[in-house]
C-alpha cells in the first residue's frame, strides 16, 4: 500500500488510473487545476478515506509527502494545448521541474506521461524508443511537443544529478470513456459527429495514420512501468495502425450511422504516420494491449451516447 | 539612444556586445550570475554613467525598465553546461520565461541567443532555418539543446499570444578574445595546448566538421538582427567549414608550434557536420562575416598568449 500522487488525475487518463489504484487499495491524491479535467471523473471517490483531491496548479510548488508520482498534468488534445500555448509550455516545463523537486525532496519515484509527439512527424516507421524525432521547434504544436521533450530532458537531469527515480512513458493515441465532449481529438469528434448525424470532418486527405489504444490497456502499462526498474523511455501504445479515413468508416459502421465523411483543411504540421514499436514494453514489462479496437470503441460509443443525451 | 539589457553580459560574446553598444552611446545594463562570466570582461566600463552591472540569476524574476533585451545568459561550452545539467535547463527554461515576462511587461524587444545546436547532429547540410533538427532529447547534450529549443518555442508563444517582439539568432561556433581559459571548447583548447607545447586533443577521428566565426562578426549580426523586422529565426555564422583535424593543423601552424596531435575518445552524440546556410541573413539583414579565419585566430592567439603568461 503506497501513497500515490496523480497530477492531472481529474482528466481522461488520470481518472482511469485513479480507479485502478484505488481498487488496488492505495492512498491516492489527485492534484488538478480542472483546466480540461472535471470533478465528475473522480466524484465516485470523493469521501473515500483513501482519496484526496487538491485543486492546485502544478506551475506552483507543491509540498506533500508521497511514495510515487504519476505526473500527467498537461492538456493533451491539440485544440486544448493550442488554446493557451504559454500556459501549456509553463505546465510542461515549470510544472515538471516542480514535480521533480518534490520527488527529490520526498524521495518519491516519478513517472512522466510523455507522448509519441516527441517523435513529431516521424521519418522512421514504426517508432522505437531510440528514434530522436522530427519536431518543428517553432510550429503550432511546439508548445506541446517541445514541452514534453524538455520535460523528458529534465527527468533525466534529475535522475543523473539527484538520483531521482524516473520512469518515462511515451504514450500513443489513447481513447475511451471520459474523453471530454469538446476534446477535439479524432475519436471523440468522429463518434459525436456520427451520433448526431453530422458530417465526419477528416482533416486533409485522411491518408495520415494513427494507432489507437484503449485506456485500460494504457493504465495497465503505466502501472507496470512505474513498478518496473526500467528508467529509460518506454512506448505504450497499440501497434494496430489505421488511416484516419479508415477510422472514420470504422466508427460510422460501428454506430450504424449514415452521415457523410467530408475532407476539410489539413492541420498544420500534422504527423503523417504514427505507430509504436512496442518491443521494449513487451520484452521488459511483459505488457501489450489486449482490448480489441472494436470492443474499446463499443464502450466509448456507449459513453458518448449518454453524454450526448445529457446535453439534449 | 536606448536602454539595453544584456543577460550574460559578463561572458565571452556578451562582453563584446557591451563594448559595441556602449561605443554607440546606449545605456547598457548587464545581468549576470558570473557562472562562466567574469567581471574582468566588462571592468573597463565600471563607473561609466551609461553602464550598470547587476549580479542576478535569470532563474529569478527581474524587474527593470528597458527597451531592448539581448538574452544571452546560459553556459555555452559543453563542459560548462554539462557540469550542472539541472541548472542549465532551469536557466534556459525558467530564465527565458522570466525575460519574456519582463519584455511583455515593459514592452521591450527580446533577442534570444539560440544556437546551431537546435539542429543537433544534422542530417541536412548545410543547415538552413527551415530544418527541424536532429536532437537526442535525453542525451548528454540535451540540457543545452532541448533547453534552447524550448526557449525558442517560448519566444514564439509570447510573440503570438502576447505580442512580444522577439528575435531569434541561431548562433554557430564563435571564437575570439575573452573565451574562458577553461572553456573547454575546441578553439581555446587547441590554442592553449599549442602555446603550452602540450598535445592537441582531437576528440574522435577529427573528421567531424565545424564552421567558426569571429566574435566581432557575430556582434554585428546580433545588432543588425535586433534592429531588423525579422521575427523568425536567423542563422548567424561563418560558412567556411573545416574538419577538426584541419583546424588543429591550422592553429598549430599559425602559432608555429611543434606539439603533436593526438586522437582521444570521441564525445557522445557529437554532431558530425555543421555549416550555416546564411542566405537569410545575407538577403534580409545584408549581413555576412568579414573577418578572415586567420586574422581572427591571430587576435585570439595574442589574447591567450597573455592569459597563459598571467598564469605562469
Ligand atoms: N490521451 C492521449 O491520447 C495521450 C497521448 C499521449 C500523451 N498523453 C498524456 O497523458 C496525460 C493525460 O492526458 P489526457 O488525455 O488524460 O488529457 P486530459 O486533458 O483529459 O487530462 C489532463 C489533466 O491535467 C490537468 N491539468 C492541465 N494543466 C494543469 C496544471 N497546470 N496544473 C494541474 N493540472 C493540470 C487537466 O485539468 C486535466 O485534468 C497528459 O500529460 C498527456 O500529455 C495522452
Ligand atoms: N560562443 C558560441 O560559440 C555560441 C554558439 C551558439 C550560441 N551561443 C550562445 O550565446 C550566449 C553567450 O555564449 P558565450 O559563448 O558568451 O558563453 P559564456 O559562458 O562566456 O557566457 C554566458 C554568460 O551567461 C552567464 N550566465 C549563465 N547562467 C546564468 C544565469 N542563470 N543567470 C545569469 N547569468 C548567467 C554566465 O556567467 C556568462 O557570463 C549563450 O546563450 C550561448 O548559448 C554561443
Ligand atoms: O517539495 C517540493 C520541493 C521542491 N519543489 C519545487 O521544485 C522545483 C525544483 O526544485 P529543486 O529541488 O531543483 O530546487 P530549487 O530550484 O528550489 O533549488 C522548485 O521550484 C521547488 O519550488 C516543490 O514544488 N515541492
Ligand atoms: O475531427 C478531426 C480530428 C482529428 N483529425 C485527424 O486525426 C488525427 C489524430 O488527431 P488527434 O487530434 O486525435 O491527435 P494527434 O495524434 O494529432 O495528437 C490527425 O491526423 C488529425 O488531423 C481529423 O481528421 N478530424
Ligand atoms: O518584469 C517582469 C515581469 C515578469 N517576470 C517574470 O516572468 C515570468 C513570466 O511572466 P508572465 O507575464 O507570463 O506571467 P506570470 O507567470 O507571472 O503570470 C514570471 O515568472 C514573472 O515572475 C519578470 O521576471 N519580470
Ligand atoms: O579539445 C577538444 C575540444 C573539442 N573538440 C571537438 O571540436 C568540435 C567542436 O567542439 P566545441 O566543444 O568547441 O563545440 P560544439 O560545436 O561541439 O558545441 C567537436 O567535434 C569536439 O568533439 C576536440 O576535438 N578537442
Amino acid at each position: 500500500r503506497k501513497r500515490i500522487l496523480i497530477t492531472g488525475g481529474a482528466g481522461f487518463v488520470g481518472s482511469h488510473l485513479v480507479d485502478r489504484l484505488m481498487a488496488d487499495g492505495h492512498e491516492v491524491t489527485v492534484v488538478d487545476n480542472f483546466f480540461t479535467g472535471r470533478k465528475r471523473n473522480v466524484e465516485h471517490w470523493i469521501g473515500h478515506q483513501n482519496f484526496e483531491m487538491i485543486n492546485h496548479d502544478v506551475v506552483n510548488p507543491l509540498m506533500i509527502e508521497v511514495d510515487q508520482i504519476y505526473h500527467l498534468a498537461c492538456p493533451a488534445s491539440p485544440p486544448h494545448y493550442m488554446y493557451n500555448p504559454i500556459k501549456t509550455i509553463k505546465t510542461s516545463s515549470i510544472g515538471t521541474l516542480n514535480m521533480l523537486g518534490l520527488a527529490r525532496r520526498v524521495k518519491a519515484r516519478l513517472l512522466l506521461a510523455s507522448t509519441s509527439e516527441v517523435y513529431g512527424d516521424p521519418e522512421e516507421h514504426p517508432q522505437n524508443e531510440e528514434y530522436w524525432g522530427h519536431v518543428n521547434p517553432i510550429g503550432p504544436r511546439a508548445c506541446y511537443d517541445e514541452g514534453k521533450r524538455v520535460a523528458e530532458t529534465m527527468c533525466y537531469a534529475y535522475a543523473k544529478q539527484e538520483n531521482v527515480e524516473v520512469r518515462v512513458a511515451r504514450i500513443f493515441n489513447t481513447f475511451g470513456p471520459r474523453m471530454h465532449m469538446n476534446d477535439g481529438r479524432v475519436v471523440s469528434n468522429f463518434i459525436i459527429q456520427s451520433l448526431k448525424g453530422e458530417p465526419i470532418t477528416v482533416y486533409g486527405s485522411g491518408k495520415q495514420s494513427r494507432s489507437f489504444q484503449y485506456v485500460s490497456d494504457l493504465v495497465a502499462g503505466l502501472i507496470a512501468l512505474m513498478n518496473s526498474d526500467i528508467s529509460s523511455p518506454v512506448n505504450l501504445g497499440n501497434p494496430e495502425e489505421h488511416t484516419i479515413m479508415e477510422f472514420a468508416q470504422i466508427i460510422k459502421d460501428k454506430i450504424g450511422a449514415d452521415n457523410e465523411i467530408i475532407n476539410v483543411d489539413a492541420a498544420q504540421d500534422d504527423p503523417q504516420r504514427r505507430k509504436p514499436d512496442i518491443t521494449k514494453a513487451k520484452t521488459l514489462l511483459h505488457w501489450e494491449p489486449v482490448v480489441p479496437l472494436s470492443d474499446g470503441l463499443g464502450k466509448t460509443i456507449d459513453y458518448f451516447r449518454e453524454e450526448v443525451k445529457l446535453l439534449q
